[in-house]
């Protein structure tokens, strides 16, 4: 198959996903995710070369599982071996920020009904300190557990009693000022209005209280799911023979590594940005830890810096804000995809749609990275988020994958 | 008072609102309201005048009500002076299309938290066949039922557990695309989320389901709230002296009425228009019921039509459609109002507040007259929704307000 040919395939996959919300389950049962396994975000990485939000993220987690009963045991554990680290693409998942999945975590499950593929993201612990930040202070770890033991086997019983399906909140969302990265409000009202007949069927008293309290305010709860779906309809396109498509962008807090349709599983990494923004009050530049996270996923998807026109506010943390830039983002991004979402649509572009299906050869022709809106993580351990902004993912990446391409042309 | 010290003082009014959500009671508790006695939309009318829809659905209430055993009874009941007629408006209330209101039917009550002042809205019974477009059949009776038995309580019991306020509700609905005439889903969702954490409280098992069942899906949910907040907002300009803003627009199915600040309660009238727009399937013009309904209060407030260019998607109903001419019409808008809400703000237009403050001066002096996005009702009894578009208010009732401000200088 031409690059062409192989192209235009991984475009058809891609936007024919139909990602379905079909469970919760831990980690351990919907993936087989085994003890003393520790998933993070982006490339694969080893416990040295990690930066302080994600072994602070790694050291909560440990005490959280019961592994390690002190930061300094979790830290003596994870720094003598005792560990297995994973990407958590190497396992169907995707994780905010740090990433981190252990066995006991509850996963969403999201079925892709077009091609019978399934993709997991944790639920979204809110804002603030939070585990996927690097903080993991007592109440990051009660929150962990009240996730673990009330909201996900109560999201598990919902989901088996009625799906849901994640195009058309996700469509009508982006209609409604969504990026799905860093502002995820409709698709997050959205989701709990279709979410609690279920829920209010399955639960009540404080078990439901609880929960429809977290989500009343939780504007980027859908971000997890968004995270999920793209990964959900990325993976399809694994092995297309030929394809320079992206199918994967994930940082690990040190490295950016992408992944391309026509080298299947083979990551392409180069060390990461600094993300650019506005910092919370208190907090600078020097505060920040570099890009981390899966999140970048969205973006690979066609959502997130893709869609920056949909979203004129997001656009504000990237500078000048306003319409204008929002769409000069957008329309720069038309630059390095081979098409548009049939689903996803820009109300201030007439309805034209996102761009999508990052080509590596424009990246490396034009020189354009994808923007990639995200959170800011504090540098040190514990401090938890500190800002949002945008980052660049590195070319290097890119040439890097394209010289591959070109070395073993399908 | 002059002229223009009147107007700053009305936008200041009306612009300084907030709407809070306090309570849903029964009419006959909220104000007052007497038996026999049928609050209608739009200005004063009598049986006789009525178009068929409004009569239908006084049909319909007078059964609901048990006022009359059967249809011919309601009809006679009606012909023969047995009931006393009021508009809506006359009582502090609003009602979508037929408006019908009676003393049994829950109403929500807005607090003016600025000014004190309260205003009233029954709760929209969702699309298709129901009361307010004249639809009066045994389904719609008993969804009334319920509404009076079941959900009227439950809201009373949550809005006073926890009231809402509106005006951030509002704002951040009209950057999620929705104008709040025609479309109002991410009001619903927002207000759904906010809504389910004190509905969880004050109920459970079938009565929470039946609600949250029904709130699942219903986009237009919150209109009736959006009006009534939109009452609530520009009742405090009634009376000011010299002022040419107007304060209310509204129609009976028959004629179109407006209220103007410094007329006080006084109404201007003129024949209504047909409204413009796309039918439902088997549906067309010569179906079509003559312009009716409270709700042209959005426009009032500075929503619905003023607010086009927030929402491209209701542009489609108005004609060519797409983000220029969205933009096209709030621009003519901002021709015969006074300026820009605050808090209202549209993405497309870098924030620019929605257009506010009609002024009768600048309507006549165009011959713009404000453009109102509606629902368009069957002409005939029973039929319901046939479909959705946009009126223009008539001139008429503009050139008579301002003859009568010139003739009683303030």
């Amino acid at each position: 198959m031409n690059v062409k040919a192989a192209n235009a395939e991984a475009l058809r996959r891609l936007t024919a996903a139909e990602p379905v919300l079909i469970d919760c389950v831990p980690a351990s049962e919907a993936f087989g995710l085994e003890p003393q396994t520790v998933l993070h975000a982006g490339p694969p990485i080893e416990w040295t070369a990690m930066s302080p939000p994600v072994q602070g993220a790694i050291v909560g987690a440990l005490r959280y599982e019961g592994w390690a009963p002190s930061e300094a045991a979790a830290i003596d554990l994870a720094a003598r071996g005792g560990l297995r680290f994973e990407p958590c693409h190497h396992r169907g998942a995707v994780g905010p920020m740090a990433g981190i999945v252990t066995g006991s975590m509850p996963v969403f499950v999201i079925l892709n009904r077009a091609f019978g593929n399934r993709a997991y993201a944790t639920i979204n612990e809110g804002l603030g300190r939070v585990l996927r930040y690097g903080a993991n202070d007592e109440n990051v770890l009660a929150r962990l557990a009240w996730l673990r033991d009330e909201v996900g086997p109560l999201l598990g019983r919902a989901l088996r009693r009625k799906s849901l399906d994640l195009r058309p909140i996700m469509a009508q969302a982006v209609r409604m000022g969504d990026e799905m990265h860093q502002r995820n409000i409709a698709a997050s009202a959205l989701l709990a209005r279709a979410l609690f007949p279920s829920l209010a069927r399955e639960a009540n008293g404080p078990a439901l209280t609880r929960f429809v309290d977290f989500l009343g305010d939780h504007d980027q709860f859908f971000l997890n799911l968004a995270m999920a779906a793209a990964k959900a309809a990325l993976d399809p396109l694994v092995g297309i023979a030929g394809s320079t498509v992206v199918t994967t962008m994930a940082r690990n807090g040190t490295e950016f590594g992408i992944r391309v349709a026509g080298c299947g599983g083979r990551w392409f990494t180069a060390p990461v940005n600094m993300p650019q923004g506005l910092y919370f009050p208190g907090f600078g530049p020097e505060d920040a830890n570099p890009d981390m996270g899966d999140s970048a996923i969205v973006e690979t998807v066609g959502l997130g810096g893709m869609a920056m026109a949909t979203s004129p506010a997001v656009a504000r943390f990237v500078g000048a804000g306003g319409l204008a830039e929002a769409i000069r983002i957008t329309e720069e991004m038309r630059e390095i995809t081979l098409g548009e979402h049939p689903h996803f649509r820009i109300p201030t572009q007439d309805d034209r749609g996102t761009p999508v299906g990052i080509d590596v050869r424009r990246v490396v022709a034009t020189g354009i990275t994808p923007l990639i809106n995200t959170g800011i993580a504090g540098r040190k351990i514990g401090v938890g988020q500190v800002g949002a902004g945008f980052v660049r993912a590195p070319l290097g990446c890119f040439t890097a994958a394209l010289e591959a391409l070109a070395a073993d042309p399908a």
